[in-house]
């Protein structure tokens, strides 16, 4: 059976108080509406509608690439019913299963929704919706079954009778629609409500039969309306990643301090200490251990790796290497392995061989060293002329002083030494010592002149 | 009706461990006895009376600066009837309501307080007590009521029958009295009982008509008597400051990791990333991204600013600049829009323009930078000469290489060049080149000395 | 009456996912297994056998400095009983009792080890068990008793009978044996059972009196199966740790983000902000303020310190020195009284006297400095010839300008002062002014190069 998903965008979301709309709200390194998009992924929808409204272009922009994604405008805010209808045009002759979401519900598992079209085609509903038991349903609308979850009513809840009100299954606003079913009932909505809104609830009363299915977890049907509830959505989303990999063999040292996105891949026997966050395609290998008050993007890092205090983006890093404290590595910079980068460094497109070091209050930018190469505290590669930036090349076993400077473009050959306090402006062969400094010279009996009278 | 406020800080706090007197133990900002005059404050009491005992000279010098603030000395704890026996001097001829307060109660609400008068008021009555429904009384004084919460009874936990041991309404400790009724049997206490104590809910007693009014949130009342009630006083505080922002249209990922003084100011839109602190008079413009690990302090930053990594205290950025990671701004910097300021750089009482970076390892103190000017890595001035502190000035567009110097009192015009590892000691005008370093020399064939024999 | 211990240390642990054993997890700067003797210690036992199986040689490896540890392999997996069997070679003639206990369990307090201890004593059981009433047995061995704690039965979860089931109270796995009783029993052990193991269970229904003891808080009986449960069981020991300290007069700003071992002693009034961490053999004395966001190991440190987002390992602050933010302190490093040690700097194995100062981008290493010195920004000692490592020594109220390079071994003495931008390579005498830079030469009419065409 063809799946085609619909996704309810055109809200505001006003408690949001924002300028973006509320569906572009990023949680976790994606929009929530494309959280929603992750929750389908493996169902393999025909296809991909949005329904965007307010901010639409914004909505359309930030969607764009997401493969074979359409949209349709809600101009007016009419109601879901509404809004599902904009999508029949996109339908015309479509035979299959409609699944409709809501941009701003962003922890449906996968698992949820597989089990909704499996309960939706094994038993030939014409709709399905996913119901949870909550503790406190009230100010959400009912859904009334028999005892084989065979839907026979749904109530708002301003509209229950007391004893509709003790019952705590709810509406999670998620619908499987056998497509030409509802496609009959869809145009005949009315409007004749105190919202004068044109409510896809009423057209799941026309049809039958109606089946619900309970989600196991509420915590799964959360909708985003304000800034509390998009915390409280990160904070489950965090608490199942770290689970997951916790049981995966991964130490998380003070969980709750830690961050890590879903795309992120840790090995077992990775340790992570407090205030640690991990983001976008980064991989950790195993025996490696990151933290504290660490944050590394986009970056490959190996087996027994230590990263202290550090931040790490967009780079590489070989095993046995030890990055920190207070080290910045970033642009595509590329570590050997067994290499040290110490405190009050930053790296920006730099690629070092093994067991090289750079400790102390260094930059080391557009440069490229060999392996065993010993970069003195203070060193600094002057990349950038004030138009163009040039490239440091320094040879296996080269040594650099303290408080040097290497004038791009400059190459260093092997076993170079530089001493230190020297600006180095030219190549400099192999096996060579060079020096750029002047002579030190005493004046004895001096002193700092005394503070002058106020 | 005038109000007067007394609050009781003549306790030592003994369980709380400290060389300071328990009511100016800090709690976000503010000492807890601040707390409770911020409680009162839209109140405009008349007289502001502190009864002091226990280092009273600490807590008298600590609130010096208070407006129109009154001390009175309890130099016996003999009870807190003994305590507002104390204020009666300076209350002769005072016609209107006595607030008395604790001075280690620092979590009510004005809106509470202010409910607290309106219902003394209201009713006319002699006295009025704020109490609050807790889920374990046990060890609380109890207040009795009838249906009408005119109190019948206080009693103490030790005095109570077992069906008063059921009641879970408690005193909080908080009274609104009406004066003139007060003062007249107040001096009639007596300090018959287990503590030898004269009771201020004896005077209570021999008044009438008194009424009760509940707290809606218990946590208001929360007494701060050792370092753990201190920390879950902060942790209730902070659960409201956090709250307030959310709902304000700020964005904060992992709420629990942040804290926010009460008196910072946050446009809608602002992002704040995990363990960011923000303290003082600080404000933060929509469309920042502040965070993960900064520490902001006293400090205004505009629009569109990002932060990571960095302590910023007492200075301003203008909108779009972004800092760190690793920077450290303090002593009054400014900084223009469109600024660049990197990982390891100091800014201490500098100025900068608009479009200026600093990107790497500098220390730019007692300086004023003009637009678009690019300070090279490892670019210091040398602002002190081991005396007085001097002024270094950079023109626009003057650029400085890497690891330079510049010695103030200096002066750089626009479009100045300084070549790297220069140190300039001298004015250099615009539009001009200065170099300072000395001619690189190479010694071919050289090699570093083989360890020494042990 | 004298004590052996027994710790069952067999287990892989395959829930764990790691290539370590699973006792040897690390639990906050202790393994699980040492942790276990830990609760032992004021026992003084006569006898601590651990069983070991899987990785035998790694858990022999790892606790042989704990003195007079005995090991004992028990090569299969045969069960609890079989476990205890291969313990009876080391304890021939041993009269007194035996503790088993096991080496995951690691949150057992000393106290209620006596108090198990001072039970099966004073009753002259032939075994006494430490049990737990908790909220939801399901799936763990059920203590049946009479009124008077005597052991009726252990059952199996699921040999249970429906009235078993609501027995709450739960075997702990921790026993008391009268050795001698217990080895007769021992060998006689069966394992006709559904797993064909030999149950220490069977062992103690062969005994009698035996009875039960209820620990006070069954969080101490949490055992550690996979790494959700070890980081709960951090969460229990960090909230021990904190509690005890705040009880103890130490301020905890935002407690549930700072890390504090057990091996740590902090004095009254010490206050630690939020993302703090102090680990191993640290001390911090009365007044300090630390954090936030530091770490601190090993490290001694006086009063009236502040130390804000630094890491110190291995070194010694003395009163009212400031650190930081951004400080890296190391490789015994001692601090004398009122220093100032700001950001950027590193001190590797440097010695500085009182009133110090090194506030921007420095390294010192190896370096011996007096009273009053003060270390300009861009400041290194260059300390390593890339072979050895050299000293360099500093005298009293001596000061060295911005950007100087100080080249080991070399020694200044006192009132010396370093021009800015100087590489120092020889001594300097006392009183003196040393000088080593380029003059300065400006050439007008300089202008950047514009970019090239592409």
């Amino acid at each position: 059976m063809m799946i085609a998903v619909a996704v309810l965008a055109a809200g505001r979301g006003t408690r949001m108080k924002s300028q973006l709309p509320k569906v572009l709200h990023p949680l976790g390194g994606r929009s929530l509406v494309e959280w929603v998009f992750q929750s389908v992924a493996d169902l393999a929808p025909t296809h991909k509608i949005v329904i965007v409204g307010y901010a639409g272009d914004m909505v359309r922009q930030a969607l764009q690439d997401l493969p074979q994604i359409q949209f349709v405008d809600q101009s007016k805010q009419l109601g879901t019913g509404h809004a599902v209808q904009q999508v029949m045009p996109l339908l015309e002759n479509f035979t299959g299963d409609l699944l409709v979401l809501n941009g701003d519900v962003p922890l449906l598992r996968r698992e949820t929704l597989r089990a909704l079209l499996t309960t939706h085609q094994a038993h030939g509903n014409a709709a399905t919706i996913l119901t949870a038991q909550i503790p406190d349903p009230q100010g959400y609308g009912r859904v009334i079954c028999d005892g084989n979850n065979i839907v026979k009513q749904i109530v708002e809840d301003r509209d229950c009778t007391a004893a509709q009100k003790q019952n705590r299954r709810i509406n999670a606003g998620v619908y499987c629609f056998h497509y030409p079913e509802l496609a009959e009932v869809l145009p005949h909505l009315k409007s004749e409500n105190d919202q004068q809104e044109f409510y896809l609830t009423d057209a799941v009363n026309d049809l039958e039969p109606v089946m619900a299915m309970d989600v196991e977890d509420y915590e799964e049907i959360l909708g985003v309306n304000d800034r509390q509830q998009l915390a409280a959505a990160y904070q489950i989303l965090q608490r199942r990643i770290k689970q997951y990999w916790m049981m995966a063999g991964v130490t998380l040292i003070d969980p709750d301090s830690i961050t890590i996105d879903d795309t992120v891949q840790l090995a077992p026997d990775v340790i992570l200490e407090p205030q640690t966050h991990l983001r976008g395609q980064t991989s950790i290998g195993s025996g490696s251990q990151i933290g504290p008050g660490s944050y590394i993007e986009n970056s490959q890092i190996a087996a027994n790796v230590s990263v202290k205090f550090s931040v790490i983006t967009d780079s590489q890093i070989a095993e046995a290497s030890q990055i920190g404290p207070y080290a910045h590595l970033r642009g595509h910079s590329q570590i050997g392995s067994h290499c040290r980068i110490g405190n009050f460094v930053e790296l920006k497109q730099a690629t070092l061989g093994n067991h090289t070091k750079a400790s102390h209050l260094s930059y080391l930018g557009d440069a490229h060293l060999g392996d065993q190469v010993n970069i003195g505290a203070g060193t600094i590669t002057a990349n950038y002329d004030g138009v163009r930036k040039h490239r440091t090349v320094i040879g296996h076993r080269s040594k650099t002083g303290a408080n040097s400077v290497l004038v791009a473009p400059v190459e260093l050959g092997e076993d170079v030494t530089v001493a230190a306090g020297s600006t180095v402006t030219a190549d400099v062969p192999a096996q060579s010592l060079v020096i750029a400094r002047a002579r030190q010279v005493i004046k004895p009996g001096w002193q700092l002149s005394p503070p002058s009278a106020p």
